[in-house]
């Protein structure tokens, strides 16, 4: 049996649990294969790190691969050291609603690997269900394990980094394993959590602002489905941010002009409304651009899924009063800053679950402003945000409709082409037709390039497909996108079926003559 | 100057009005051309009868088609007997968010009217924030035109057959008309109204099951904003409901199948969750079904958007405890049935506005059972609502997505086939790729044609294309998809792009053989 350290003594205030102490490794026998299993963890931080890694050792040193393999939830992806490793190992029969990692992606899209995404408010509802375990006769998960950074007298879990489903996977779990991270700091205080109750018995969220509180500070636990604890000794492995650059800047610039406008014609306060950002270097060049004295908006308060390094900087430059989310995913260097300043920045911060963080109930009444990045967008403002050529899986759905479906202003900000080998504007980001939908032209309000703003409220397709193609496109395909249109518009009105023309036999032709000669730049149409 | 009937007096219980009383045809200079015009209406009844009429006659009589156009806001479709005359006189520039009717199909398919559809739930709110008026200086509607079936001492209204979207319009407009319609029953008691504040001063909707009420039994209206009083004359013009049919009733039978199923798995109560329903013979089928002794389902409630007569039955049937909507859409027939036994309906019945009828925020709360009708569905689950071939706007997304997005069970039931005019099977309602999307895979649970149940909850989209093509396809289409699917799966899983597959280049060849052969019965793929 493991001997509890002093430091982890003092992160467990329910002596109980210290009997049930473990190594990692003595806890394999509680996988066996095709387990239901959960795991805490959401964009990379507060996932579970000692257990994972030793079922993979155990998987690798008996080459069990494709032999141990597993139904895995996670709220959204975890550690690339945990999940891609596994994903390495053949050792993931299943995963959903979210993931990244090279490793990870690679099984998804051979087929090994039976993926799922999920609005990731909607994810831990229909966990709790049971429509994610219907085949097991109990219905629920057999294994959770969840990092801790503290224990309360109760039992319950202080979370760390994010709360993302774990309450919702502990809810479900016939046994919980605990693992308590003694290398980053308790964050206890930092968490309000509720559980998951369902109908009938669903009760509103009473959130009115996003630094209301109608939770409790801990995941409330059964202590006798916690069937070990494990000390972990680690901290998240995360990554730098992605940095901004020119093209960031110019769409954050744009960005903010609109906001600017909103504000002068009296359709946002002065303060704005609550703001939701995603990952990658548009938000952080539009949330930097918020935090520099250009922007010039006070008391800014933020409701998002996740908060990056940006954030820390909005903090310090006075012009955010209060931001919510679900995790904060801060680089190597932001978690030291973070640390740093706790007693500063944790009285403005709130992590909740991310069924209350992406909640379509919340971010409607809020009138968040929403904002994330496509793969593509088309001419009618669709949007694919999960599948490269209609077929290929990056990362999954995420928040992106949670947010652009419910939000007051649903924002879609890209930069208009990307490079391939043989084109510095090989991709168009801007095409006739998205070769997936995740995000419907009923969704979004606004399209933003480095080129500039479509502003597509109230308009019907044609109309909208003439602004996409004037201000967002890059000049390079505007004529190309413009060819495409007058030709669909010509076609279609004749036949009466103008609505939203479209030549159907060759809307990808784009991406045909991207796949056969490395750019869509295609000469003619049709 | 009018003069009050007894009758009309006896409806408008506010006596400054009465002051007010005018004659349709006295009101046209209220309209000039480009106004924004709001009225009152939700799928052809509650609409307002007599200043549209009258308008149209004006344009009529002196000639002025194409001179006299409007921006049209309503709830949804309003009657045919008015918008679709506008349409035929060219008098609509612009029309949202849904409509029916084939004067102004044609005239949003030849170019005539600028037309977007948008979620039901969302229309209203965005109206008053504002999005489409913001052309104009003032941000506002100039006129709204709303029927009432009487008028309250404070000047309030209270509607007909339908809420809709007028409690948003009202507040939204600078001028208000108010037509009494005194043909039918005043329907006093019958409404719980909310009205619509704005971020930050939005609310929750503290509805925790279908018969909580929130609001007034009547519409809020500042009475220096009533220009003019007119009396209404005639009933809703409405049609009988689509007959049930062999198909219609297989498919309903699938359906109430599975909801057993879950019933038996502890994943439903016994009495269900409150039921949606569309509108159209396959939703009136399965209603019918519920009604009938076979299902013996007891205690049911329905949160829904519209009621068919096929409710009047449910309800007879003692199996109903509670309907709620935001209209009452009966025949001739049924309205005749309905009001002869209001005093046994009334009370079990409620009509609210449709930013609460479709609220994302309740329907996930109340883990609504979502059902609705598509024009097409795709191997992976995604939906087509509105565009046939991509671009043939049909009526509207209406509020299909509000329910299927937020419900517990998001289920599509479609016929596996439609005729065409040399193939009784010419039209496969599953396809490989949808020419539209307006609900995503990350939104349906489950599909239903007369053929069998789909039920995709947890699936990857490879599983969900082998499920979807067994359980829902026609035999005659079952092995073109297949080779489809196995092609596509084989390309791209080579290519390591195989989370879901397609053949980008065929994907729409079945609808290119439906639009030169006349079928969708391809011999070969690609």
């Amino acid at each position: 049996m493991a001997t509890a350290s002093t430091l982890l003594k003092s992160r467990v205030r329910r002596p109980s649990y210290l009997k049930k102490l473990a190594q990692a490794e003595d806890l394999i026998d509680l996988f066996p294969h095709n387990s239901y299993i959960g795991w805490s963890g959401f964009t990379g931080v507060g996932y579970p790190k000692k257990v994972p890694t030793a079922l993979a050792a155990h998987v690798e040193k008996n080459g069990l691969q494709g032999q141990l393999k597993y139904n895995l939830f996670v709220g959204a992806s975890s550690g690339s050291e945990t999940e891609n490793r596994w994903a390495r190992n053949n050792m993931i029969e299943r995963r959903a609603p979210h993931q990244v990692g090279k490793e990870i992606a690679k099984g998804i899209n051979n087929g090994n690997i039976k993926f799922f995404d999920k609005h990731l408010s909607m994810f831990p509802v229909d966990l709790m269900y049971g429509f994610y375990t219907k085949h097991k006769e109990n219905n629920r998960l057999d294994v959770a394990i969840v990092e801790a950074s503290a224990i309360t007298e109760d039992g319950g879990i202080i979370p760390g980094a994010s709360v993302g489903a774990s309450p919702e996977i502990i809810q479900m779990a016939d046994k919980i394993i605990i693992e308590v991270n003694t290398a980053s700091p308790s964050l206890e205080g930092l968490h309000d959590i509720t559980m998951t109750d369902l109908p009938p018995r669903r009760k509103p969220y009473l959130i009115m602002s996003p630094e209301d509180k109608i939770g409790t500070p801990h995941i409330p636990v059964d202590p006798e489905r916690v069937v070990a604890i494990v000390e972990s000794d680690y901290a998240d492995q995360t990554q730098p941010n992605a940095p901004e650059d020119e093209t960031s800047r110019a769409i954050a610039a744009n960005l903010i002009e609109f906001l600017k406008h909103e504000v002068q014609h009296g359709r946002l306060p002065e303060n704005l409304l609550p703001i939701q950002s995603g990952i990658g270097n548009i938000a952080n060049a539009v949330v930097g651009g918020l935090a520099s004295g250009g922007a010039n908006f006070k008391n800014l308060k933020v409701w998002t899924e996740v908060l990056q390094d940006s954030f820390l900087d909005l903090f310090d430059s006075g012009n955010l009063d209060f931001a919510t989310a679900t995790s904060i995913r801060f680089s190597p260097d932001g978690f030291e800053r973070f640390y740093k300043q706790y007693e500063a920045y944790a009285p403005k911060l709130l992590l909740r679950s991310q069924q209350v963080s992406n909640s379509p109930e919340i971010i409607r009444r809020l009138g968040i402003i929403a904002m994330n990045t496509p793969i593509e967008v088309d001419i009618y403002a669709h949007a694919n945000s999960t599948c490269v050529m209609g077929s290929r899986m990056l990362n999954g759905l995420g928040g992106s409709a949670d947010f652009l479906r419910s939000g007051k202003y649903s924002i879609m900000h890209t930069p208009s082409t990307r490079p391939t080998k043989n084109d510095p504007h090989g991709i168009s980001c801007i095409v006739p037709m998205c070769t997936h939908v995740d995000q419907t032209e009923h969704d979004l309000d606004m399209v933003v390039t480095e080129q500039g703003f479509a502003d597509v409220r109230g308009m019907s397709p044609r109309e909208r497909a003439r602004e996409i193609i004037k201000k967002c496109a890059h000049p390079e395909y505007r004529p190309i996108l413009q060819d495409y249109f007058d030709k669909a518009e010509f076609e279609c009105l004749r036949k009466g079926w103008g609505h939203e023309p479209h030549l159907l036999w060759n809307a990808f032709d784009m991406h045909k003559h991207l796949n056969d000669h490395g750019t869509m730049k295609l000469p003619t149409w049709g």
